[in-house]
């Protein structure tokens, strides 16, 4: 069965974007990619930054709540609505849930044939590179980089510690069918 | 009926991004926001100036091609979706063809409750703000002006020719039932 | 004598930005534009938010340090240095000093020709303006738009209240000499 | 004698930005950062791309004209002034002239005392990050590669190919005196 929708997890730093938009160039049908920074910019300003919303403390910890999680469940339906219609769909998430996270989107996915792909980077080059792209928090890359694979299950998983993007989205693109 | 959809078109630079942040901030429930805009972002590099995806001329003229319009049914199904899983959509596009665009979300509608919303400017003040935002091709905006409304039928329309977008979205929020 | 520098001062959101990019478009000479903006992006990151360097409240609120103030300083004469050196240069401030802030321009410029522009905007309607552009700190609008105008001396003031940016630019551009 | 500042010359993609932004965090004193980059975005939209200012072809070569030199000049005296004023000031900047575009900075520097460095990646790894980050066009990189350092002299030059941004941040930073 030809793969629908990938959907890549990994923590803060670790390199999810680059990977996509190399997927998007590697691949040779059009993928559409979404992910949690998408999704978290198309709610109100003031859920950014709020308990019923998203809120990210001053040591890079965050904290997702009540109407966050609503507007997720919504969102994730939605994303795999596009798949069934017919796009082919790239997501990039922060499963800060582990196990659960991934559940969620089992949830909306049903049967729609999936590759889970997982992204590691050790702990401290992740933090190197935090502070080299100089817009995120300092610490959310460390303190996510394990916490987000706890229990999830993936079809396969690439490096980036000391693996380029490419290599790793050419490694993706030859997993899917 | 609940409106659970808020569909807002207009030309280029004719002040609709800012009309969707004022109606985020002025409705109560958390709307999540998306458009034209963030559809072509997820969109591959190569999508975005190319024959088979969107093409903007030196002129500001924008062509689409067929990738374009296929990944763009989807999407809207899908942003459809979204609604009906119980999440507040505002929708800002833009209908280069018109009547034709606002019968393709018809057909992705089926029977949600939608509010159809025109954002007018007269021509040469959206030109004017097309060069104080600098980050667009001179002559979108002059050229979609008008024709983004040809045959459109709308629930209200606004203009921001002389009214600030924080009064638009007052008035549009108004009709959100 | 030629203009060599034209110091534009206003509020947060009192629209000077588009102004300067429709100077910058109306002005036969090609004319480099800077800001307080383009100064804070080029600190350290961990100055812009700091005591030592700049801070906002959640109120809006700005704090200044003692090593933003040393930065700025030397900054303002490199800028002046371009002037002198033939360029032609916008700048786009926010004197949240008044006058001591115009001081410290003047000391910088010495003889050399200046015109200095203040832009005006309703308290209220630069808030709403704020809002529309989702990615300020409400209650900066409110806060500055006023005192920034403390004792400042003028060659003209513009006023974006009811004035596109396009219209207030082509004012400016006809008092350069 | 202290060092007042560090220029950093590279090819496009070869990760010069993220070097300097982890060169602001290590160094105790706070360092400003300017470059090509901010410079263009200081030009007038219209020389962003024309015959007189700098002009990006589909395969990615860099044409420069005769306006952006002037300005460039100008700019140059002024990040050096700055410098001379009492900032540190450390500038990312793309020598497309090789040795001639050094010159330039030397004529602007007199006897100023600067630290050279130079930021190497393998055409091929500075090509693949080029598709990473998706805002550049392809072609870019692999073309400045080599050409950018030819007959260039540095103080000391960093390899980014198999050494994170950080990393070589820290060897830059214990050369600073």
């Amino acid at each position: 069965m030809a793969t629908r929708m990938i959907i890549i997890n990994g923590g803060s730093s670790s390199g999810k974007s680059g990977i996509v938009r190399c997927l998007q160039a590697v691949l040779p049908d059009p993928w559409l990619a979404f992910g949690v920074d998408s999704f978290v910019d198309a709610m109100p300003a003031r859920m950014q930054a709020s308990d019923a919303g998203i809120e990210i403390a001053a040591d890079g910890g965050v904290s997702i709540g009540a109407d966050f999680r609503a507007l997720e469940a919504a969102w994730m339906e939605g994303v795999v609505a596009m798949a069934r219609a017919g796009a082919r769909v790239i997501i990039d998430d922060v499963f800060l849930g582990g196990a659960s996270s991934q559940q969620r989107w089992q949830k909306a996915l049903s049967e729609l044939d999936v590759l889970w792909v997982g992204v590691r980077c050790e702990s401290t080059v992740a933090a190197g590179r935090e502070v080299a792209r100089g817009d995120r928090v300092q610490g959310m890359a460390a303190s996510q980089a394990d916490v987000v694979h706890d229990g999830v299950i993936y079809d396969l998983e690439v490096d980036t510690t000391h693996t380029e993007s490419l290599v790793c989205a050419r490694t993706i693109a030859a997993c899917v069918s």
